[in-house]
């Protein structure tokens, strides 16, 4: 199997509901440095996982659209703890979608699989990580 | 499949037996930067894998067992050669006792897989993964 | 000269005022990695140049007063931007308080200077470093 | 499942060939920091996963033997693109080979999987994991 | 002194004349991750060192005219080793002539010292830094 | 200024006499990861700061004559507390006598400044810098 991942980061503020998260229940923010790492079983004829460049504009476009956000006050995650595992998920999902609408190019046909990480400090990260949808 | 991974450390002396070992056969040490990973299919109703205070917390005190203690010393590692290998496996099963016991506490139910990984330098690290026990 | 540095992290919503922020002066938030250090020509009787366990606990205290926290409704910060090189100079503020306090033992009546630094993602940060007051 | 990992590093000149590489069709070159990981389900009887010096000793040969090469005059590379994934690959074979013909030792006889990890910057890197030939 | 600090890479062909170097005399390559500082003893009314976008902007710009090079051929540095100190040096200077053009805004007319870091690898960097000529 | 810095380890036991050591006056042991930083205001007619494969050499020389030892039993440390900040010391020393006979070669005699860092853990580190005796 092979793999190509891309590093890029977003800051937001947010809070969380709930008594398991303590003083993190108050208005506070992280940055979040983000992998994504996609993969394939065979390269592309042109020797690649992905069109590297195109990875790296679509992760950067993703994380654009909620870069410098308060997330409490984004209608899409209202009721939501976006904590860095769902955040994982969330961006996970919206890569995919642009993968299915053709953004990133017709060498991202066979991806098969992603793996997204988010890094909330030099000691916390999480991820998540699936099959393709309609790989 | 979601996962979160907490890192901490510990410095311990050491030696080992087998000529495959050479200089590291001399009694010396190493500190080790620790990852814990824990991973479950699907999040809990805080939207969480796991309450990271407490898996920190669970870490922390399985490795203040080990910290700054000769290993050559410990009853429970005699007659074995304690590699970063060996010892992955070791902070596996003491962290996977710990949730047997509900010290990660009800989130922690739902994990379904763990991986351990220690650094022993900028150079190598090993790790063990496996299913939790009783998931 | 000698040094010894610690790190630790806090986590802040806050934004700014003025255009050359640009998105930024949206509510955000961000995961600052911090670093202390801090130098003496000579080393105290012990072999080290501040106790690191009392430096560590010390950094961690003047985080944890930042920690979790909206920066924007902090009064002592009415009226500025908490810009990372800001924020670098208020936590060597409060740490050289901590040190003329006798917060980190005499060992630390040596110290003649030190730096904060402060990452603000994997591939910005920002620092501060004078004298200690005093030495 | 046991695994480690050992890290090294070779420098290269190459030069793209297909549209999709943009400017990296000019002859430009990079530094890849290789991560070489090997896994098996148990210990052997030394307690290592390898000989972890042996393992760094293959590692290094393998990539002296690409270290300060035009990778475009190599002629085994003959008509491909020597893209990071491509090379994760071509190493991974090198590796397995020298496992096949012993060079790693009794101990590797236990190998079933490798990962090669070629980071081509801090902010991307590609892999090729796999089954060890014949185990 | 407060300062402020960017990061960015660039990717390179060359070769090294003189026989200390080895095998580095064949073309080879590097990929240099850049880490730009910039220093001043106080900050603008703004609160910042510079305006850090624009720093950004301004490194890529001047690694952009390096980046996927091969430097053998560029005439500027026709009859010098393009060494990892001496390219940080290159790199200063120009960025110093962007500061000199305005190119980083009024807040930069503040900078007093700059230092350039170029990494080519996980085990070796090189660096240069100076007063900012007309600070 | 110019710089090069190039990066190796050693792993070591010890222990240490003082209660501010609390629990490390066990013996136990450590990982160092060594950065040795050269400087020079200008480079030498090869366009370097000194021949990075000879300072990579003598670095590993002089880490080999500590790695994998009980530093306890080590004379020439005897009655010292070997602590991160006074082995960042004794390395220094080491190298820079190996400068004094001329193990760095001719290019080493610009050399007018040296800073010797070493990471006990990836939350803590300890340097040492000063001139180049006889520079």
């Amino acid at each position: 199997m092979f793999s190509v991942t891309v590093r890029d980061h977003f800051m937001i503020a947010h809070s969380f509901t709930g008594e398991v998260f303590g003083p993190a229940r108050r208005l506070h923010g992280a940055t979040y440095v983000v992998d994504l790492e996609v993969r394939r079983p065979a390269l592309d004829a042109d020797g690649v996982v992905v069109d590297i460049g195109r990875a790296s504009v679509v992760l950067h476009e993703v994380l654009a659209a909620l870069n410098f956000q308060n997330l409490d006050a984004v209608p899409e995650f209202a009721g939501k703890n976006t904590t860095t595992e769902f955040l994982a998920k969330a961006i996970f999902d919206r890569v995919a979608a642009r993968i299915a609408s053709g953004d990133l190019g017709d060498a991202a046909r066979g991806l098969t699989a992603m793996k997204v990480t988010l890094a909330e400090s030099h000691i916390a990260w999480a991820a998540f990580e699936g099959t393709v949808p309609g790989a």
